[in-house]
């Protein structure tokens, strides 16, 4: 591996070394010394063109552990927001030495062409671009359902497991990312969502599609329910018109207790956070033993560090 | 002590461990290689919902010299700012293994809230809440008066002392916090401020209140002068009411050079910082040999120096 | 040497010092492991009253690289900007124990007054102030121009080379400190520039000047051309009255594949970013096997390695 770009294009065995090395990179977490020396002289760039904080300090803490160097480029009021070119911030980003850029991105397709512009001899992590791609979210759900749901997981994937994800699918990068890499592990993937707001059509995805959560729950044995975040900018006055209004969303597609409790016993309950309690969970279903969702922010910085790892240490690491 | 909350509810014995502490800091930083490996490993996380260059810069100089990694967490333009609660960001910076949080807050009681929420295992600092408490400036402030004006003064408090501390007091949790650890180091402490800006009736503090400078002057025999910052936006047209002009509280209340001069030959002049240069203090004033000002800030790097390795050191620093 | 604050005030032996150094930290950067220790338990600051990512990630990547610790220091919504006075400001960093400033300030001078002021014991290093000075930028262009066009260069100045900088000459810092510089190192400098955009005259500088490119390239053996970077914002509207229009400035004096095929088969193109790609240099040149562009950057990472270096570990250095 080189990049990491979105699921659609990793194989396998390469998503099951990310989710093995991630197990690893958790295991030194629980260390009194947590810091390896392994990254020590790389130089991290986080290149961010939208705000982000909990994923770039998630890919910072993960960069700092490994004894990587840092630097974050917050590209507003920088020279791209004065009309630089992605091939020119990427040159000098190579340039100043960046063994691997993380990048964010409004545009859908921002991480391929920095990866694939030939203007980088480091690598390009995607940490989100437009509604396309956000693959460490993707990397760190799987880790989180694997660790719950499959017994000695090391080696394994998500195969037989029913995974259900709720919400804006349309608009979702988390939702893509993920549709493509529970299918590549072998799990059955449900969405479920407005028929407004479903993509499936215009690009046939690997999944089965419903329209309420209670649909979802009657028909299906879900192992983890997977809830999205609202973008409340869409739901107001100047938002989308494909869009439920706040209590018509909460009451279809809202994760209550009620919902919760009809689920399997052994079912989780994920979220990529921040959430909105009350709109699309409420609080008890967020704060119930089911939820993993604190979980996942710590397995998104061993998936990260798993990440940074295999692209920048793969080959000399084997030295 | 596993959080650095206030400085009402410190012990005499724990405030003069962390300004022993603080002092055993200083002597490091006259070093030719003034780093400490104490913290390496540990991750201090600066969480800052109000923008405070200066002691956000403390901190990270303190937790850099003592080799932890500091990730800078702005509030701004975060996911705080849409909605997400304090409870989730601290569950957030608790999964990415956070063993220190520095809190400033716009938020009285913020820093209790985030230390006893039960959402962090690891320390809360408070750097500012509200109106209500700032104890690293309190100890700072306690430390170079006991430096200034304590023979041999380790172990020691500040007893017999008289401490003058000028200006909105009943804004300024910088007075807050001094009342209370000066107090608690057996110093009296002589508050002096328009009746309009003194907390004494609402919330008794132990401490002697006089309205005019010139009055604690002439009464007292101040060891030590503490200038507070005029919010010069509190004066200003939608200001507070209760405000002096600017004129006026400078005749009334402003450290010039002849009130200077008045105080007891070994008297020192402190303030925070930043001044406002020609309001609350003169330039003479400021940058006069009593003047204890610019040695304020590098005590503050040894204070929280000194606050970090107590509580994240602690125990495995005993081993 | 203990500041770095202009090109007019260096002596020919410590600008050659300053390559050859940059050249021996150019080629620590080739090594697998490019972090050296030189500079462990330094603090630099990064205090930029000015964005300039670039600038400030050169200087960030360059000390990081030498092992210092780094604190940036925005002063945008800072103490700074509530009116605190850069004498307070310097004190405040000089009392956190800053071993060398890196400043960029909006006022010409500000770098100078930082320096002699007489708050500071550490080093100062000019990253542009105002219309004045951008030593490390010169610093980078005579490294690149030197490696490029003198055969076994080290202990070398750049005697008999002829440079051609183009464009608003009276407003670059770049510019001004390129012309002082090169003029030391023994080169022959070519101004080009409308008539309304040269200082000559109020201050007369070691240079040869014209008016348009095409009389530059057909007069002159150009070894070197140095494009400057356009302000858009000089042009549009609001802008200055001397300005051409943009299709005017780039008719005479943009850099397109004509005029370079012009140039002596030798002679390399410059360029300090970020480009305006169409502006004042064409597409076509910019990604010229004669542009050496990217490889400026590269080379500011080293010259600000050897700058740090030197500044800070120059006597204990030695020890």
């Amino acid at each position: 591996m080189r990049h990491l770009l979105g699921t659609t294009d990793l194989s396998r065995e390469d998503a099951i070394l990310l989710l093995d090395t991630a197990a690893q990179m958790a295991a030194t977490q629980e260390r009194e010394v947590r810091k390896l020396p392994t990254l020590r002289g790389k130089t991290v760039v986080n290149l961010f063109f939208e705000d982000s904080t909990r994923t770039r300090i998630s890919f910072e803490a993960a960069a700092k552990r490994l004894s990587a160097d840092v630097i974050n480029f917050s590209a507003k009021g920088s020279s791209v927001s004065k009309g630089e070119s992605l091939k020119d911030t990427a040159l000098t980003l190579q340039a100043m030495g960046a063994d691997a850029v993380v990048v964010r991105h409004w545009a859908s397709g921002a991480a391929y062409q920095l990866a694939h512009g030939g203007w980088l001899h480091g690598s390009v992590l995607n940490a989100g671009d437009g509604t396309h791609q956000h693959p460490t979210q993707a990397l760190l759900d799987a880790f989180t359902a694997r660790r719950h749901l499959v017994a000695d997981p090391t080696g394994q994937g998500l195969d037989g497991l029913t995974v259900a994800i709720v919400g804006d699918v349309l608009h979702s990068r988390v939702a893509r990312s993920n549709v493509h890499l529970l299918n590549t592990l072998g799990a059955h993937v449900v969405l479920v969502a407005p028929p407004t707001l479903v993509p499936v059509g215009i690009e046939p995805w690997p999944c089965t599609v419903v329209h309420t959560l209670d649909q979802a729950i009657e028909t299906y044995d879900i192992d983890a329910l997977m809830m999205l975040r609202v973008q409340r900018e869409r739901m107001s006055g100047g938002g989308d018109a494909f869009f439920p209004s706040p209590a018509e969303y909460s009451r279809i597609y809202g994760l209550d207790a009620d919902r919760m409790n009809r689920l399997p016993d052994h079912a989780i309950v994920m979220h990529p956070g921040p959430m909105n309690r009350g709109l699309e969970i409420s609080a008890e279903a967020a704060d119930s033993p089911r939820s993993v969702i604190v979980e996942q922010v710590a397995n998104g910085v061993a998936v990260r560090m798993a990440a940074l790892y295999l692209l920048l240490a793969g080959e000399e690491g084997a030295q």
